[in-house]
């Protein structure tokens, strides 16, 4: 696999996007559409909140059909959740409207929404936004998409990347958004991929199951998850090439997921407020679910989080987090470092060295590296600091 | 039963308090005394953290023997964990110290920490101090006793009742600090009874666990679960009377819960870098569990006391909190309201007067009451906001 500089969601065969401004923000682009010529096979994965947004229950429910797709619409600026059947009802008719601007099946279109909760869409502005969006649809119109979902985020965030497979080239788009209310359990952001080789459903969905696993799944913002989050893959099959073998299979999960990774870190190193991205690496755990327990529970603490923002080299904190975590671990075998810098050994020997710690605490990426030490399984997760900018700028997002 | 104006830890009769500084901190009280003249029954509650302070794992072991118990020592600045051997051989020099400057059995003495992780005890100056403390023991004491014991916090937390039994009047008085580090399961800070009643050791225990559950597991500040909290419950018998019959029993109970919930609202009142105290009031619940998953998950999220510190009625984020608590809730059966204010009625009904409701949360005390619509059980949870302050105060905790 190669990842394309510059790559987008329009990268492989046969997908057009655009994203244009129809007035839910006050000024910026609010609107964007994915689109595929041939009719796409499709998979998703869907926050685990039990507040579902509408736009979320009526794309599972697409999802779920194993029925072809075409489409997908994204508004940003309003997440069309805590809105009741009125709120399904607007998901309904965007989906209508859009399918009849497209002249395609209105089942043939996903719907994704992200932003301010427990607001009804503008429908007049949006189904205005929608009859116009198909005129900007261009092969071109990945990075329009892109900026047209973003909500808090600072950066566009697409990627894409080309894969030599048994029967020639594949590529594979990819787009996401997500700042804030981010926290393990799926999809929590929302993320999008298009691929032109000719994937089947079932299998589609055990490919994107897999990269969202190791990826989305491992990041922590606030620890908040969304009621509107999913990360679709559209697979349209324009290349004419199939995966035919183990070895192709491998080749493109291995890009699938590498390419979920970039994602994934992305949305942390944009982190509302954030301005540090540190990969934790836990070793030494018993069981892989202790691995990511304790993962988990250093990536989501507030002690820790705001230590990493005062550049504090406070390992007390890394320890007690470990503990809090509710694994059975043994503190006497535990050994961290800050990147390759040794900061305790086990039976709590300190080995810190203060300013080397502070060189490295000061960077804008490094990793904190814990070993149990009690067995042999790990995990990667990536968080971010919680800095003061986090608060204000969430102390302050309706208004 | 009754409150005591200014009522201290020293108001149960036999029971003297001293606070002094002796150097583990630059300039403030860091070391106090709590002393009975009378051998006390004592029971205790304990972090569950896995990693537990040397200074906790030798009070855990005393208060399990069941052995009786006259001093209580507690130093801050300091919190003696993931000090290891070293520090656990400090805590048992600091007890022998202690017994020995008292003229009572080492095994008489409880010890507590609190302060920065990781630090060994400064021993010289903490020797000294534990050789000099006993003068300033005296029966107003409490007062001293309670500032000595603060780490982060801006106000002192002394409380005492009295209550009269059928065998005539006994007094619990209280202490407690804690403002960071907040969070159920049991024993999130420092938290000290002492009781002029008559009783012993498995009944302590039963009174202690229940005035526990519904005050100390019952607040968030932070979502971090600390290495070194402790609750303790001292009884000396000075006051002659006991508990003689299941009335008498009821009214100590009451008298101590209600401190217990003063002491835990004191320390959601001064949180780190709060400025509001929120009351989360849960009710039609299922089962008691969901109630409190839900009220716990409202109360640690991060989006929510963001909101909450900026006065936002975002209510969306409560409902979405509610949703990822990963009970199996309805959303369409929620109501939400800010004090008696409906917000949000079932069928996402949204009943918002945003000028009525920012009046509420520009307050510093509000409660957010949270019907989940599908049962008849409730609990009531305290927290706070998060603001700029508590990552400004946390940032820099070590420096």
């Amino acid at each position: 696999m190669e990842f394309i500089n510059n790559g987008t969601i329009t990268g492989p065969k046969g997908f057009k996007a655009a994203g244009i401004f129809c007035g839910i923000k006050k000024r910026k682009k609010d609107l964007a559409l994915i689109y595929s010529e041939n009719a796409c096979s499709a998979a998703g994965t869907f926050t685990t909140n039990r507040v579902k947004a509408a736009p979320v229950v009526l794309s599972m429910e697409i999802i779920n059909s194993g029925k072809p797709v075409r489409a997908l619409l994204v508004n940003s600026g309003n997440a069309n959740s805590c809105t009741g059947e009125k709120g399904l009802q607007d998901a309904i008719e965007s989906q209508k409207l859009c399918g009849r601007s497209l002249g395609i099946k209105s089942s043939e279109v996903l719907i994704a929404s992200t932003g301010v909760i427990g607001v009804e869409l503008p429908m007049d502005k949006l189904s205005e936004g929608i009859k116009n969006i198909p005129e900007s649809l261009s092969c071109e119109g990945g990075h329009e998409a892109a900026e047209a979902i973003m909500t808090t985020d600072k950066k566009e965030k697409s990627f894409a990347a080309k894969i030599n497979l048994s029967g020639g080239q594949v590529t594979i788009g990819a787009v996401c958004k997500g700042s804030g209310m981010i926290m393990p359990n799926m999809a929590t952001m929302l993320g999008f991929f298009t691929t032109d080789a000719n994937i089947g459903p079932e299998q589609l969905k055990c490919l994107l199951k897999s990269a969202v696993k190791d990826s989305f799944n491992k990041i922590s913002v606030d620890g908040d998850t969304s009621t509107n989050d999913m990360v679709i893959l559209l697979a349209n099959g324009a290349s004419e090439v199939s995966l035919n073998n183990p070895n192709d299979i491998e080749k493109f999960q291995e890009a699938l997921s590498a390419l979920a990774q970039k994602m994934a870190i992305a949305i942390v190193s944009d982190a509302e407020g954030g301005t540090k991205l540190v990969t934790i690496n836990v070793s030494g755990a018993e069981t892989s679910e202790m691995a990511n327990i304790v993962a988990k529970t250093v990536a989501n603490s507030s002690l820790v989080k705001t230590a990493l923002n005062g550049c504090d080299a406070n390992w007390g904190r890394i320890m007690s987090a470990a503990g809090m975590s509710g694994c059975d671990i043994d503190p006497e075998k535990m050994s961290i470092w800050f990147n390759d810098l040794p900061v305790i050994k086990p039976g709590y020997k300190i080995a810190l060295d203060e300013a080397a710690a502070l060189e490295i605490l000061k960077g804008s990426e490094y990793e904190i590296n814990i070993d149990l030490g009690i067995g042999n399984e790990s995990t990667r997760w990536w968080t971010c600091d919680l800095s003061k900018e986090y608060v204000e700028i969430n102390a302050n997002y309706r208004t």
